[in-house]
C-alpha cells in the first residue's frame, strides 16, 4: 500500500530455505515524471465540489483512502458508465448499475473507496454498498428517494468493509467544521490521491475544449498499476457475484448532455482508452469507468446536447471525451507495476477496426514481445508469432506485412519486416531506438484501411516480485 | 544453445550503464529430474531406423542437430500431421503440409534439424525444406518420385540454413562407415537429442499397449521450453509465409492403422495434449507432431485398423495415443523456461468440453496467477478472476463455483472457494500445499457435466531473464 515504496530494489526474503543466492543487476524504474503539474482552480470544470480523505480502510493515517464527489449544479446532471464484463462483478459494480437503471442515467454523486475492494464479500457487501450510496445521499440538502451515488471501491478482496468507518467518514462532509469539500485544485488532488492502492503517482488531468461557439471544461482522475487490461460495456442486468479491483476512473465536465448520448459517447470512448491498455492481461472485476456531466456551464435554458437533435456538437463532445479518456489511460499504463517502458502498438491496414485491435491486443500482451521489450531487443519475430496467431475476418497474407520501430524523437522509423522479408536491421541504431522510455511498434496488415492502437508497458523482473509478494 | 547452461543463476550485466545493483534471493530451479531412464531396445515399435548427429547447424561439435527417422517396414507406412494455426509458417511445415496432401497420407521418413527454424527465409527456405525431403528420400534403395519424407526445423528465425552441411550430414546415412543409423535405445535417445533447442533434457517416452490380444509399441519425442502455447490442427491448403520454431514432436508405432483413421486420432490426441499445454502463451509458427504408423508388428495379411471397420479397435488406439501424447506434452512444460512448478489445472461443471478449454487456458495463461504460484501464494482471487474473463455458452452463476487445491502427495484437497464464497484458509496447509512441485487447480464452474484439463507452469524471474535476453 506505500505510495512509493514498490518501485524500490527490495531484497527477496521468502525463499531463503530452498535458495540459491544471485546478483541480478536491474534496470532503475523510470521516475514516474508523468505526476501532474499543478493547475490553477479555473481550469476545473464548474458545479463540483470533491474531496479525498483518511477515514480508517487503510491502516497509514497519512494514506488517503475515501474519495467523495458532489454535483452542485442547478441543472440535472447525466451520469454514464462502463463495468467489467467479468462475470464475478464486485458489490460496488452491481449497485451502480442498479442505479443507473434506476435513475434512467443521472446520478449527482460518486464515493469511492480504496484499500478494500468490497468483493467475494457476498450479502454484507451489498448491504455496505447501499449504505454507502445512501450516506452520500444523504449529503445533499434535498436527499433522493431513489440513490443518485455510483459507487467504487479497490483494494483488498475477500474482507468486508470497515462499514461504519467509512460512513462515518462519508458524514463529516455534512454541515459542519470537518467539512473539506472544494472545488480548488487541492481538493480535486485530494480526491485523486483518494483512488490511489499501488499507484506511485495520483492520476489527474483537467482540459477545456469548445461545442458551439462556448468553452467547457473536463477534469478526471483514475487509478491502476496491475491486473490491468480491462473490457468494460455499458450497464447490463445486475447478476449476483463479486471479486477483485484494479481500472477505477471518473470523468467529470459542466457540459450538458443527455444520459443516452453521454453512455453512447463514453462506450465509444471507452473501447478506444481504457478498453485499449494492457499491463498485465488480467482484467478485474471491480474495472469502472464513469463520467457525470452537469451542465453547470450551460445556460439554464439551454438542451442538453444529444446525438440526434445535434449530431455535430455531440460528434465533437465524443471526440474531446475519447482524447481525454486516452490521456487518463495511458497514465495508468506509465504507472504499470514493474514496468520501464511505455509502448504504443499500432496496427494498420487490417479487413475491420475489431481485426486491428484483436492483433494489437495480442502483440500487447504477448510475454516474449513484453521481455524482449524489457531486454531492449529488436525481436520482430516474436512480433509476428504473435500477429500471425489471431484469426481474423480476412486471411492475413504474409507477403504483404510490415513492422516497424516509430522512434519516441521523431527521428526516421526503423523497418524491420519489409512485405514478409527481414531487413537487414541496423543493430546499432535499432538499440538507440528500443533504449528510449517510449516506443511505438507499428505493425502493417495490408489486407484493409482498419487501425487501432493499444497502450502496454515491458515485463519486467519488478513485475515478478511485485505480484509474486503481493498478500505478504 | 548450452543444454544446461540457462537453469542456472547467472548475473544480468546488460543494463549497467542505467542500472541499480540489488541483491535477489531466488529460487533454485528444480532439477531436471524428468529425463527418461534408460529403456532396453525391445520397449521401441520395431521396423524404424534412426539416429541424430551433428551436421553444423549449431556451433558446438558436442552437439546434435539433425535427427533422422526411417520407416524400414515392408508394409506402406500411414502419416498424420498437426501443424500451426499461426497465419506465418515456416517453410518446413507448409512443404510437409504439401507432402502429406500429395501423398494421402502416407510418409516414410521424418528429417529434423536444430539451430535454424528456416523461417521468414523466403524462396531460398522452401527450396531447402524440399533438398532436405529429398535428400532423405534418396536414403531409401527405392527412392519415390513423390517425397516421403515429413521435415521439421526449430531454432533461429530469419537466417536461411546452412543446406549444403545439413545436407551432407543426411547422407552419411546412405550405404557406407558413416552410418549410424540404428534401432537401439542409444539411437531413438540420439535422435532425441538432435530435436533439442533450449531444452535443459531430451524428451523420450515409449510405451506398449495391446489391441485384439496382440502387443504393439509406441514410442516418441519431443521439444520444447520457450514460445509454448500450441494451437495446431489436420493440414489445411499450403500458404506461403513463414517464421519462428518451438515445439517439434514425432511419435511413432508399429501397428497399422489407415491414413485416415491415423489423422482422426491424431487430432483427438493433440487437443488433449499438446494444445492444452503453455509455457508462456505465445503460439509458433513452426509448431508441428507427426506420428508414422509402420504396421511392422502387423501380419502382412492384416488389415489397417479404421475408424468404421473396427470401431473398438479404433478407440483403444486413439485413447492410447492420447494418452501418450499428453506424457510427451507435459514433459514440455516440466521444462518450461524458468519453471519451478508444474501445475495442472482442472475445470469441470462446463456446459461444453470447449468452454471448460477456454476458461482452464485463461488461467493456464494469467500472468497474475503464475507471479503468484512462483511467490507461493494461494491468491485464490486471481484465479476466480481469470475464470470470470472468459464468455461462456451459458452464463456463469459466481453462487456455484467452486475452487480447490489439490496436493501432489495424495493428502486431503484444499477448499478456497465453496458456493461463491471464502473458505477460511489454513494458510500454514495452504503453504504446504503450494511449496511442493506439483500442484492441482480445480475450478467446479456447476453449470454442467463437461470438464477438461489444461498444464502450466509459474512465471520466474529466470523467464524474464532469459527471454529478456534470448539472442544475446
Amino acid at each position: 500500500m506505500s505510495l512509493t515504496g514498490h518501485c524500490l530494489p527490495t531484497v527477496w526474503k521468502r525463499f531463503s530455505s530452498t535458495a540459491a543466492t544471485t546478483t541480478i543487476v536491474t534496470k532503475a524504474i523510470p521516475s514516474k515524471r508523468h505526476h501532474h503539474k499543478p493547475l490553477p482552480d479555473s481550469a476545473f470544470p464548474q458545479g463540483y465540489a470533491l474531496t479525498g480523505l483518511h477515514c480508517g480502510v487503510k491502516k497509514k493515517p497519512e494514506l488517503l483512502d475515501l474519495a467523495v464527489i458532489l454535483s452542485t449544479s442547478p441543472r440535472p446532471t447525466s451520469a454514464a458508465a462502463c463495468f467489467t464484463r467479468n462475470a464475478f462483478k464486485a458489490a460496488p459494480v452491481i449497485v451502480s448499475q442498479e442505479v443507473l437503471q434506476r435513475t434512467g442515467g443521472r446520478a449527482r454523486a460518486v464515493v469511492v473507496n480504496s484499500g478494500c475492494a468490497n468483493a467475494v464479500t457476498g450479502k454484507q457487501g451489498m448491504e455496505d454498498a447501499w449504505a454507502m450510496a445512501r450516506e452520500t445521499d444523504s449529503l445533499f440538502p434535498n436527499p433522493p428517494s431513489t440513490s443518485e451515488t455510483l459507487i467504487m471501491s479497490t483494494g483488498v478482496i475477500g474482507q468486508t468493509l470497515p462499514i461504519a468507518k467509512v460512513l462515518a467518514g462519508i458524514r463529516t462532509q455534512g454541515v459542519g467544521k470537518e467539512r473539506t469539500l472544494g472545488s480548488t485544485f487541492e481538493a480535486w488532488e485530494r480526491a485523486a490521491r483518494a483512488f490511489m492502492t499501488t499507484d506511485t503517482f495520483p492520476k489527474l488531468r483537467a482540459r477545456s475544449f469548445t461545442i458551439n461557439g462556448k468553452e467547457y471544461r473536463m477534469a478526471g482522475m483514475d487509478k491502476g498499476a496491475g491486473m490491468i487490461h480491462p473490457d468494460m460495456g455499458p450497464p447490463a442486468p445486475a447478476s449476483t457475484g463479486q471479486l477483485h479491483a484494479t481500472l477505477l476512473g471518473c470523468i467529470l465536465t459542466d457540459a450538458a448532455i443527455s444520459p443516452r448520448s453521454l453512455q453512447s459517447a463514453l462506450n465509444y470512448a471507452v473501447d478506444r482508452s481504457f478498453n485499449s491498455i494492457s499491463v498485465d492481461g488480467d482484467m478485474s472485476t471491480n474495472d469502472t469507468i464513469i463520467v457525470l456531466a452537469n451542465g453547470a456551464a450551460t445556460a439554464a435554458d439551454e438542451a442538453e446536447i444529444d446525438e440526434e437533435r445535434d449530431p455535430v456538437a455531440y460528434e465533437t463532445f465524443k471526440q474531446e471525451l475519447t482524447s481525454f479518456a486516452a490521456d487518463l489511460a495511458k497514465l495508468v499504463v506509465r504507472d504499470g507495476e514493474g514496468a520501464t517502458k511505455f509502448v504504443t502498438v499500432t496496427v494498420e491496414g487490417a479487413p475491420t477496426y475489431e481485426d486491428a485491435h484483436r492483433v494489437a491486443s495480442r502483440i500487447s500482451t504477448s510475454a516474449l514481445v513484453k521481455t524482449a521489450l524489457f531486454g531492449e531487443d529488436a525481436n520482430w519475430g516474436r512480433i509476428l508469432a504473435a500477429t500471425g496467431s489471431i484469426p481474423l475476418s480476412a486471411p492475413l497474407d504474409p507477403t504483404r506485412v510490415n513492422v516497424s520501430f516509430i522512434p519516441a524523437d521523431g527521428t526516421a522509423p526503423l523497418p524491420l519486416l519489409v512485405s514478409g522479408e527481414p531487413e537487414k536491421v541496423d543493430e546499432v541504431r535499432a538499440k538507440e531506438i528500443i533504449s528510449q522510455e517510449d516506443l511505438e511498434i507499428k505493425v502493417e496488415l495490408g489486407i484493409g484501411s482498419e487501425s487501432a492502437q493499444y497502450w502496454t508497458c515491458d515485463f519486467s523482473y519488478e513485475y515478478v516480485r511485485i505480484n509474486g509478494d503481493y498478500r505478504t
